[in-house]
């Protein structure tokens, strides 16, 4: 338990009378960054009725100041061909419980290279499923306060737990580190070709069956002239089984709670020097509530958005000025009863980076969303309402 | 996900040919640092029966050792005009939970130097809320093992969500750290005169109605001689909503369970060069169990405490011996239907610091505490019980 | 709160002109480093009701990948009579919660040298009860993925918050680290006489009654040739309370819910140079449900295991070969209604690491465990299963 890993592993390291060939200190090896985001969304809000589970629990009524996401991230490439990524989030809450803000983690995985020079890559562990561009990009990079409820409603959290493999060749690789590096908001290295196992309930929840949830990916960026374009195709397939705890009761479901679980998405992205563009579609099927039969049964879901965007710089500072325009009509079959949705929405808004550790957002929506579960049938709301958010990057 | 913020942060300062202006490494720009306090209640107990669910949960009948607290602190000035603190706790449980230990968030905010010397700044996030002077000084320097029930009862973890603006001549901001830095048990920089907005909730609690409390507080440590004194005033006003867990059932409630939530209080501090002197009062009204009519009601509240301490140098060792008396008359809102309290408590004891690495403080208390709820009406209980702290810096 | 601690700290060292002499930055007198173990355990599964709570609960029916540990371990010498060990695991569920991967106290405590040169050590806070060698020996070195049932039902997760002291001689202390770091799978310095008093409800529960478990420990490790064999005793007595949360509705109980809980155990070790032998054996008493009365009694408990192993290096890489065999009769105090349990098991392996950051382990499981509570009367399950466990050491 006391054992010193980095210094026994150091060992393995040739021994020279270089300084270089010193052995390596933990700092070294190790990394520590973060960020934190706080938000306000109640200002010039129309209806404190609108609200959004998945997007930011603090929309509405009775919504005040809240932390949207702390994170503290410990990395490190610990060999040529090991890599480590370590991310809990401090800004969560255990089910069932009426205290917020305990750790809970987010990444948890590990690079094998699988070839000499790392092409070739096996995740393990908790990670981001490669499915959609959106989903992969960090919130630390997005430009809306949230993700579109399309494609993000395919995973809570955007992660799971399992293996997956990685191809891209290394300046596809150097490609994809600038894209994030350089301030155009890409979605760091899920490689050109991803596929991956997984179990299938979302992030930080236990396998509910006995099957696992399979995704395959490809994506390529693009260099044409001076602009870097991103299209992809991704898709995944597997079973979902609903957790009794996110059931009404008396709604009507299938035996063994289980549902197909299918979807495919096509990405396009035009990297922002200065216009950007970044949009998504999807379609497929899974659990969702019926209010005309009061239960929950597998149903059609598609929608999709647009992001256009424009990166201005004066002097040291950074500004992103944004539009996107986004639909769903589909069940989301992590909140209760697999609760049904129509979503229209529109939200302009602007990133302002006055230095790289601080950025403020201040962003105005336009929404329509019907949401419905077995306790909320008839569910529509409609309102505007300018949301602000400050980030801190360390 | 995987962008390196720091080094992408860096590249914003000047870039010159001389060492200093080379790439910050991480460990530079971040810090670690904590603390942890491991207690033991029971020696000399005369009531099993005599408890304080603020101070230390485990006083009394089936206590044993325990964690008051373990802090880990990860912080850094990434600019100069950008300072950032994450603090979570880790001798915490979750609302409802039976297993405990867990890590939750105490602050976790940033600075912007609002001008170029940051004499303004803007303090964005959880941090402590500027309202008493025990409340603002660490558990970490402070000599009582716990703070004082008049004061504390205003904010459970002295903490809560918003935006507070701080101001102070860079002699003051300097004086007030030194303060903390030679062992003078100072409160930490919370400016000479703070403002701010936050949700009212206390901290890790999400809002619970529409209206943000509000909190000014004005207070100067003033040099006369070789002594420092610091007068203080202070208040905060808002509306409090019970959460329905805390509540008995069948106790009488307001309907919206919202009750006013205003205080102010007067400060008084000599350091202690050697003699020191560190008083408090405050007076307001709040929501508090009414045992004549099983009901929460808005009620006046006063209380304050008074410590006398002296700094004792024994070679590279340190002593405070100490005593405090305090009284509080009134309700804590955080706590089963606002319960009702009547104390008077005289504490005597002695911080010995051998090395600035461990403390250990041993302190007598004698006590008489009223504590009543819908379940405990009539609950008066008197005692005296030897406390052991030993407190761990690193 | 913002005092720089290690800042303070070092102003207590000799400052002199010689480079060596500089304040220490905060990362050289604070380390960081970790582990996650990551499982799958359904291949080649015969009976997916063979279940094991205490080992690893992500085994058989609807199981899935899962996290066994995610450690993050912040320590550091601060001082050369002050050592402190803060290690938080993200793989725990807070009591009573449907999600998990929570950070939570494994290990907070700090070491004390009683006399110069540290031979007497006090360790405050909570850490692994010295019980048993495999229980104290840390699961990233470990072989077999559990800990054996007979021991480790002594204390779940293997420590306790209390009071402990530890003798060992200068040369010893360094054999025992040496064990360690130099793969030879020790337990760790847990002294070569350990003596402690601790709360006796297990890791992270607080104490439920008044009276303290107390433990005593000796144990040597002793040169013979080239080998190193250490022997060992250990015992400890104490009374258990049952928490409400762990009883079946109808249950037959003692009224206090309190039961004697004593225990002895023998150790034997050879370490693997290259042939190693690991065995232990202990016997006691505690409370076991009793399907026949359906109460829970205080009734005798023993068993043990024997680990052979073979230490084998090619080139950088390392295999351990392995085989164990465990038997247990008794209750487990810390599962529902003290489960009562009759094991045996028996199980082949290897442990590979082809780098010191990385380990792969399969092992090879047959067992036959009766496991009954109130809810499972006549429960007895046996199968055999393919256990895979990848290990990332940072």
């Amino acid at each position: 338990q006391q054992a010193d890993t980095t210094r026994q592993a150091t060992a393995v390291l040739p021994s020279a009378s270089q300084p270089e060939a010193r052995k390596k200190e933990w700092f070294e090896a190790v990394s520590i960054r973060g960020y934190m985001q706080l938000r306000y969304n109640r200002l010039l809000e129309t209806n404190p009725q609108l609200k959004c589970e998945q997007c930011d629990r603090s929309w509405g009524d009775n919504g005040g100041f809240s932390f949207r996401r702390i994170r503290l991230i410990v990395y490190g490439q610990l060999h040529p061909r090991v890599y480590f990524y370590l991310q809990p989030d401090f800004a969560s809450t255990p089910g069932g419980s009426n205290t917020g803000q305990f750790a809970q983690i987010r990444d948890a995985y590990f690079d094998l290279g699988l070839n000499a020079t790392s092409t070739w890559r096996l995740r393990l562990g908790q990670s981001k499923v490669p499915y959609g561009f959106e989903n992969m990009q960090s919130s630390q990079q997005r430009l809306p306060l949230d993700r579109n409820d399309a494609l993000n409603s395919a995973l809570a959290n955007e992660r799971d737990l399992g293996a997956f493999v990685y191809w891209a060749p290394a300046s596809i690789r150097k490609r994809l580190a600038t894209l994030v590096s350089e301030g155009l908001k890409g979605s760091g290295d899920y490689g050109v070709v991803g596929f991956g196992v997984f179990n299938g309930q979302a992030a930080n929840r236990s396998e509910l069956n006995n099957g696992q949830h399979l995704v395959a990916r490809v994506s390529y960026p693009i260099q044409i002239g001076s602009q870097i374009i991103e299209p992809g195709v991704q898709a995944y397939t597997g079973e979902y089984t609903l957790a009794k705890d996110q059931l009404s009761p008396r709604v009507k479901v299938r035996p063994d709670l289980t549902y197909p679980d299918d979807r495919a998405a096509a990405t396009f992205v035009l990297y922002p020097q200065p216009f950007g563009i970044q949009a998504e579609y999807n379609v497929g099927r899974g659990p969702e509530f019926n209010a005309s039969t009061d239960s929950i049964e597998t149903r059609r879901l598609h929608g999709g958005y647009a992001t256009l965007s424009y990166r201005a710089r004066v002097g040291q500072q950074q500004f992103y000025p944004f539009v996107r325009g986004q639909y769903y009509q589909g069940g989301k079959k992590h909140e209760r009863d697999a609760r049904s949705y129509s979503v229209r929405e529109l939200e302009v808004g602007v990133e302002w980076q006055p230095v790289k550790f601080f950025e403020l957002v201040p962003m105005y929506t336009l929404s329509s969303r019907r949401f419905e579960d077995l306790q909320t049938k008839g569910n529509r709301q409609r309102g505007g309402l300018l949301r602000l958010q400050a980030q801190l990057n360390f």
